[in-house]
């Protein structure tokens, strides 16, 4: 192929009424490098059609199941080039496995999978395929997340010894799952989104940007659980206590009943030298501390940034970028990937993309809290 | 044509090292209803042909010269729907000029033309053409500020009685325009930029800004423009004093040498019952203090918003949306306004889009505060 | 007495280099309703008279001891009318207990004495005396304290589900107890500090904003205390989750090796209907974020305030009152209690100002979360 | 005299019902260098009593007028060492020449007097006396105000260029005057206020500000002042552009019909090399932005400071210090002045502490500002 072709995106799951579907699209074209052209957008043929038809797709293109469009696509000349899977965690595993035993690599929604097990089982997939496997830690895609991260690394904070990361909202402070809200009714079904309520949806976005920015790992957990709404039948509220692998301690809450909180992604991380942070409601920057000298506020874009920051932005200092253009990072290095792969480069995909590892570890996150709830104490991760 | 099928843009300018051509790319395609196939990038052959193959296009459609677009393109059957203007200033009338005579919708990059007689001729054009004009002042389409114009619109604030607008940047504060950076060299050059320096690059949109969210018109201004920068040939600083055809007075300030700054874009608006506030640095809130009662945060996507603010945006409340989708909803307005054009509707052009008529009352405003500030007091508008 | 002359005051500690001494002298006389006339400032007799100048009382009346003071000071005519307790924390249960025993009612500085063994010690004592007694926990003295506790007290939350409460500092990131730190070298050494480092120091004040603004109990402690500097003696940052008495949940995180931080005292609340959130380091302003409207903040001092509010400040909204007002706060109801108390009225001590029984919680809360540390698990309150 | 003992603090005015008089009581005791023993408080003796009880001084010393007050007190062996002067702006010529004449130096509130030729003929009588004169323009107490005039003193921001001044109030959207409300009636009375409204009670705080900090003199004015609300005989909205005399130039915006604003003093400043900002609404800060580099948050009492900012707090890093303490900080360097010239020292008052130059200068201010908006354009300073 040439690389000057965009590459052939078709989406699993996006149909009328999701949230995440059409930004998967935007996100992924955002860039110029992958246009939607194929979908199974619904488990009914005729939503999925209407899907297509809004997303502006070949009708050929807009098929009735996965299986059907795996099928369909691996036999076209011009077939798509990867599967995106945007639909309720319950059929993250199955599209993946289908997707790369039709050859086609992958990039998926979080959480990577409904189950720890579950996402063992997609590591053996996607070593068995060889086939890259990308994963939409939307926020990982923030050009000042690459500058914390890269904060980080460069030794500027010293030892790191504290962590607060937090991730609230407030839209299910009523049972909304119970009068036909779309969103909330999957995510609060064990059978749609697996275990975990909270944990799953955002708790995860927390712990992975903690071990994403820190380049630590969690070793330890000490979680408390809640349904604080009655009758809803997973957590919506979650307060854990961790320990990383340097020795630093620190706090995740994550919480979906915080009423009034719209998407309060926050992340400090205290080092011996000074303290970053970054919150997702003002993107552009990231707030340093130092312990000797004036507060610092660095903006997206500026010369003074790292590379990997500088690397990521599309428009001059003071002109905002915000969550569909950090989500199209991540659809941008998916594709620089891809083509590196096709080109049989070793380890083609970026570093800084999330991938199969940050799978595994979201998922055993994720069981691992839970696990701690129930016992009401520490475990090890 | 079928409705569905994305309308075909053809680019003016954005070749190499452009800030804005790419943004207008990225804008147009947002949501899916417009994609860029053709363009005259540059004045020269080879980097126009290096831009399109940059942008993915048919290299048979990157051309050399507008001219030679509009002539070659009309002759398709898969033409280009309309033409975007994103040159230096002093190309925009005779671009829009040629784009119309050979039947093309135009959408342009502001100021709309190099002066206010050109403005004149531009809307002569426009309107003997009969074809959709859209103007991309960026700001315009950011949701809260479609929210601070409902609030305006509604009567919430009672009178108008106090503007304060202001837009800073800091990136001209040396003579970079001696050294070869490209934005800066013909935005310094009146050949290129028109006789406003500063007041035409960026003052027209503050200016833009009080009009369009008040409702109001500017009657007097009373200015001085200053090249604060030794040597350099227009305006890089504006402080004026201003008068609305409401009774109503207030300030603009615009720099370009307010070192520091990024690009602080910042509207207050004083009635007799409270004010609002506005930066596009932190673009998804707006601010409301009113006489009586608490401050009020009101923020972008929520429930409680105005049809007009919540119609404009892609993601739920508390996911920031940026510069590139404000820019989109113009694109996006101009896109539905084209169609309902071709299905012969009257008015076609959504009322929330920059059209001809602002074309003409900001280069008027650009003329007016050069003539205050030579006169050095009050001229009428 | 006349009503109309100022209530005298004699110290305990606050001789040179001590922070808080001033602190109290200063926050005890803004309202003109006491003065600093005596003191025991120091164990030096000498430094004691020095601090004596320094404040500008009475060189007879600067005494060598706290035992000579009360002895002195009883026979006087012009006694002292109370004694205000400033030492380090070992300190604190012998002067109250002097105090009451020569008849002095007792102000004295958090936390309230050395071990929660103390505080039943000081408890007992003070029911004995029958006298008042008041515990500077100064941040339930700003008026957005006391309006986030009357917006919980009326309800307007609905049920309190969730509390995030955080206390960061980080000028104890280096070992400068070991250097001749004052402050930081009693705060660093259990002999001065008692069992409690980071959390009696700071912890406390988070521990009891949460009690004093919520009107709920902590009845479950899971706590990590780590002394985080090498060679520390105390803990210098503790993580806790907590469970309320209504079934809330939460987290308490206070910090002194939080690199950068100042003094970032924060609390949020959230119950069915919205959440609040107040900063010390922006103290005139209350966040209220409501599920179902806009975001507001109230501001100190507006008309629209709660009657506790509006009854604390001095000066007009907009005008900032920061650390030494809300301090003075407490004394001004010291005050107002200790003339009641004369007046032989019930219940004298206004319920705003935290006495006796905070000061036992207080001590409670400290042995508690060095128990639940110790057993690294939940422990009751 | 003992330098040990307080200074003696006379006021005139402050009676029931004023905001400022109790404000300057609080500031001037708050450093325990200066005490309130008498004071005229009222014209009548009433009032005057009443409020001399509510200060809790000696009735004797409650006089019924300031000249009873400076014939009464110049004959007592205790008397005071100086006249604190916060009436309305007519009076304060009257009572400052009063004062001097019978040897007291004088501490005034601003505007110094009603008009420009009142200030010159105060400015004659202070260099006749011989006597210390200080003027509260309280926003100069502040330390990071204090930080911001170091920072152009030092050099760092290279040549001024450009300022931003504003002084936004709400509280006289209404016709308050016209209601009883005692603060606004005089305001907007010429007769007590002189004949500057807005531009007299809070313009004159921003163009104070703005040479207190620069070090820089305004020596052009184009101004514009309006009668909002319909029937006032005094402006309430001012905005003006200005020339400095080093060449740059600027705006000073100030209303007190800006419905919402509290009291929204800000100045911002920039130079070749950067920016800077202060908020008096979160006067801790001041932030300073880099053309080169990072912005800065500077926070009071830091260590990093200058020393005219350190040199004037009372707290650590993070405990917030607000009006009042600057309002103290004038005072207590009121009073080291006030000693210094007893012990006949050349200079005695600190430059930092606003005085007669001050005085004359902000009068100017106002006159010339009047006469602007009257012919419409620019007028030399």
């Amino acid at each position: 192929m040439s690389e000057t072709r965009k590459l052939r995106m078709g989406m699993v799951g996006g149909g009328p009424g999701a949230f995440i579907g059409p930004v998967h699209k935007m996100a992924a074209e955002l860039d110029g490098k992958i246009e939607l052209v194929a979908g199974a957008f619904s488990h009914s043929a005729e939503r999925s059609r209407e899907a297509g038809a809004g997303f502006g797709i070949d009708p050929a293109r807009a098929y009735a199941s996965y299986g059907e469009m795996m099928e369909a696509e691996r036999k076209r000349p011009d077939a798509i080039d990867f599967v995106a899977i945007t639909t309720p965690n319950n059929l993250h595993l199955p599209i993946a496995v289908a997707a790369m035993e039709a050859g086609f690599p992958v990039m998926s929604d979080k959480p990577a999978t409904a189950s720890y097990e579950e996402a063992l089982e997609l590591e053996a997939a996607v070593k068995k395929s060889g086939l890259p496997y990308g994963l939409t830690h939307t926020y990982a895609g923030y050009g000042m997340v690459r500058e914390a991260r890269a904060f980080c690394a460069s030794g500027k904070l010293g030892k790191i010894r504290k962590v607060q990361v937090e991730y609230l909202q407030g839209w299910m402070t009523k049972p909304i799952e119970t009068t036909g809200h779309k969103q909330a009714s999957w995510r609060a079904d064990p059978a749609f989104n697996g275990p975990g309520g909270c944990i799953g949806d955002i708790g995860i976005h927390a712990f992975h940007l903690l071990e994403y920015i820190t380049g630590l790992e969690v070793t330890g957990i000490n979680a408390t659980l809640r349904s604080v709404v009655e009758g809803r039948r997973l957590d919506d509220d979650c307060n854990e206590l961790v320990r990383l692998n340097n020795g630093a301690g620190g706090v995740i809450s994550a919480s979906q009943v915080a009423a009034g909180e719209l998407n309060e992604v926050r992340i400090r991380i205290y080092g011996e030298k000074g303290g970053i942070d970054w919150r997702q409601q003002d993107p552009n920057k990231l707030v340093v501390r130092w312990l000797d000298g004036p507060e610092e506020i660095r903006h997206a874009a500026a010369g003074y940034l790292s590379a990997d920051a500088r690397g990521v932005g599309r428009v001059p200092p003071g002109h905002p970028e915000g969550y569909i253009e950090a989500f199209a990072v991540l659809y941008r290095e998916f594709a620089e990937g891809l083509l590196a792969w096709r080109r049989s480069e070793k380890n083609p995909l970026p570093t800084t993309l999330p991938g199969i590892a940050a799978a595994v570890r979201g998922m055993r996150y994720i069981e691992r809290t839970i696990e701690s709830s129930r016992k009401e104490g520490w475990v090890e991760f």
